[in-house]
């Protein structure tokens, strides 16, 4: 079986990729910092010493990491993604801008590799139970050549066609947007109720049994209902991160987004504040902050 | 078996007295405007001549209506509900100020009566079905009088108490600002993927399989995926009535709610610009109008 | 002379009662608290012992109140206004509702009375300087008794004429929304100026010398760019107030504001965090909490 | 007497470089459309044939030009700014980036030329009376050796010191955001009290006289009550991009600007609608849109 290549091992990479040892892959991992490759060891993987060895030539290789400018320099350092793959398949996983997928796909077919859009939705607990949605887009047969793999840990496959190899990407983007608006309702009509004399979490749970039974609001609705954000499964100085992309993406757009400014700015304001390591939901202290809570 | 007064035959009140009727209770209905009754006369409901009919001394009325002056209206007529009820049991259903409860509880108190706030989620599909989710607060032993009767259209109760007779009042406004938020969501999210080649239905599909897999998100992400907002199940009017109750409650408790903002300015935009009789997902319009679409 | 009734003596009403004892008037003086009555007696004001005693009947009676409901509660004490004014002319200088100054007007007019809205810009300063701006609606007979009196404390007079009694009213209301937009503004300039190493007076020195050469970004240009809001000249819960009557007459008329609701929020926000009795040119403080300086 | 080059005859740029051929100044200038330096040529400026032919080997350019695109356009082309300039001297007057300009003065320094950022404020009027206000920061030898040539058309100068070459960028953005922010309060408060009857100019009036009594409530005033956005002095378009730059300059230093949000989005909205055309006052109209009118 051929060898692929996984980088980046945060919360959501290393159960991912042990999902593929799992499933019997020969897989090679690389991690920034060595020491979270060590699980993976432990079952079997192989850790690379260098970014260059876990990029298989004419293999796969999957990238999971926190940002632009990380993807960025797997992708173009001296011995990274580029240089190696030769005309193998990179999946790229991340939540990034749909220009730098682009970009990076047209650098990839330069480079006579092939470049496929695969973000997914789903915390950590998601990535541990395998059951992440992959959103597509790029080539069909990329696509075909990826699911089998990827199978290993995806819940669901949702395609968003060839034209636009950033599709998946934009999707990504409006998704996160909708969780976050999600946890600033739930943060303004918690302590709207509580200062009525209501019960936080008695309220959300008639609300996610009923109305709002689905996972963003079960996920987020009982850490908002206990103002309870530590430890993070998603930090919100990444989480802002994200909706500094929709911001921008609007923006080129030309889509006005009064809703994404709004849940901007709590992010902005709570990192600012000193919370950026706490999770995202953290959103929801917003509003207990504005009401002197 | 005891007569149970209806008064209130809109979209939701009339289904709601059908089971009623159909569940074998022997139902004395009333409308402002007769011709609606008819349907529940032909299933053997008896219509009242005047609103005082309906109001059967010592039994049960339960009240659907419009908003807080309508309400108003029906107990404190001449031969309205405070009038004619004795000791009877008071259902009141409607989407109201939490003031308006306690204002009316004490009143019916001081009539000798009985008054207990029952406000529903679901939209008149759900009526039809049976399966309204019952908010209900007051005191103990009129719920246990009052959850025979409602359980003819009822899908689930929840009990919010005997400390507050409003309680189930302010849950309920806290509800509809979820929905008029989630819409939101929807109506910025969708625009934003479509100016970005998505097809805002596909992007839909998705977020109402995974995510969002809940009835608020199912109900009305096709008609703001599709802009399709008529005929209404809930007026556009109506629901910028309920987002000012949301706005006014949370002014008079301190709670700043800037979402709650946005979309009640939505409502009023959309409402000035001529649109108040389309349904309340018409919110999901703004951002495309915004976007000069 | 004709004795003049002055009622209200918070640091605006009395520098405006000491110009027109300064100015040779009759005048006699009436606070809830009797102590802030002192300084006026020092210079020959009579104090009365009751509200009654400050109402002369037939003669000119001046009030300048907090808010509505202490307005409303002058008016209509068992020897307040309306019961002792008989035929004379009562100046209603406070901030209150439009509404509230129509249904007044209209109480006065059945007790045979004459109620004149007089609304003033101006902070107390501008009041000891006698150089307050004051804007009148109502009949004209009662424009031309009143102007020869206010004349003593006024640097201006706007006339919005004789059919709505409100008028004035509602273009105070206009102003004050102008104002805390204004600081609003400043607040989130100066952050950002000085988050990119500005000074903010420096900034602030420049633009109140050129584009806004004004009272209002000189008066409150200084404070914001020091953050130095104490002593209040007018408290922070009262401009939240009268932001709150804003948004009330907005929503009445359909008018959606999202910069009102913007400010009434911040108000609201450094209300609850306990800063209600600052200056309201705190609500420049609100952008440097969000960006956590 | 030193030739100076001028390049960019926009609204601004025009007036501007008459002023300095008044002032005596041997000045070539240069524009895209050679059309638009007639004017100047009728006057006795020399032009350029070619964008390097503006640039003075060792003497002042002044640049004027609508974005940063453009800017860099004239610094890098082959015969730009940077090939052609040598040790002298570059005036770049335009509303750019911050790091803009921190870019080019630093390429500027290694190609051995000079460049300071002298960015102003003042409409077409301002420049043609000469009385336009210069923001400048960079080196003090510049500065010294700007300000005899900028004196021709300049009714004061600030100085932001040496530290941050583009301080006065900064302060720019500043000040056009405090502008836009003027102009949606009075688009609010104009509508809001044209809906309770009181005429918007008689509003204005007031207000410009008083409290407002300062060049940018008196330019945005009238038109804004009047609804008059045509001809534009300085386009909606163009406003649109410097409250984009507002906002990315924000973002970056980690500063929630709520009320730039809002006027950046009315902008968008009025520009997405096929307004960008008309003065950015125009944002006085989006209130009126909003409420129906």
């Amino acid at each position: 079986m051929a060898q692929i290549g996984f980088i980046g091992l945060g919360s959501m990479g290393r159960p991912m990729a042990e999902h593929l040892v799992r499933a019997g892959h020969d897989v090679v991992v690389w991690n920034r910092s060595r020491d979270k490759a060590q699980p993976l060891a432990a079952m079997g993987a192989r850790v690379a010493d260098s970014l260059g060895e876990a990029v298989p030539p004419e293999g796969v290789v999957i990238t999971m990491l926190a940002d632009d400018t990380a993807l960025e320099h797997v992708c173009r350092a001296q011995w990274g993604v580029l240089a190696r793959l030769g005309g193998g398949l990179h999946v790229s996983m991340s939540t990034v801008r749909p220009e730098t997928a682009r970009t990076l796909a047209e650098a990839h077919a330069e480079a006579g590799a092939r470049y496929l859009a695969a973000p997914v939705f789903g915390r950590p607990d998601m990535a541990e139970a395998g059951k992440l949605i992959v959103c597509l887009s790029g080539a069909t047969a990329d696509k075909d050549a990826a699911r089998p793999v990827l199978q290993a840990f995806a819940g669901g496959f949702y395609d968003y066609g060839e034209t636009d190899v950033a599709a998946a990407n934009v999707v990504k983007l409006a998704g996160n947007f909708m969780l976050a608006a999600a946890m600033e309702a739930m943060g303004e009509a918690y302590t709207f109720a509580e200062h009525q004399g209501i019960d936080r979490e008695q309220l959300n749970r008639m609300l996610t049994e009923t109305l709002f039974a689905c996972p963003a609001y079960a996920n987020y609705g009982t850490p908002i209902a206990k103002h309870n954000y530590e430890p993070a499964g998603f930090k919100l100085n990444l989480g802002l991160k994200d909706l500094r992309l929709v911001r921008h993406a609007a923006d080129a757009n030309g889509v006005p987004m009064p809703l994404a400014d709004l849940v901007f700015r709590r992010l902005e304001t709570l990192n600012a504040q000193g919370h950026g390591h706490i999770d995202w939901a953290g959103i929801g202290r917003g509003a207990s902050d504005d009401a002197g809570d």
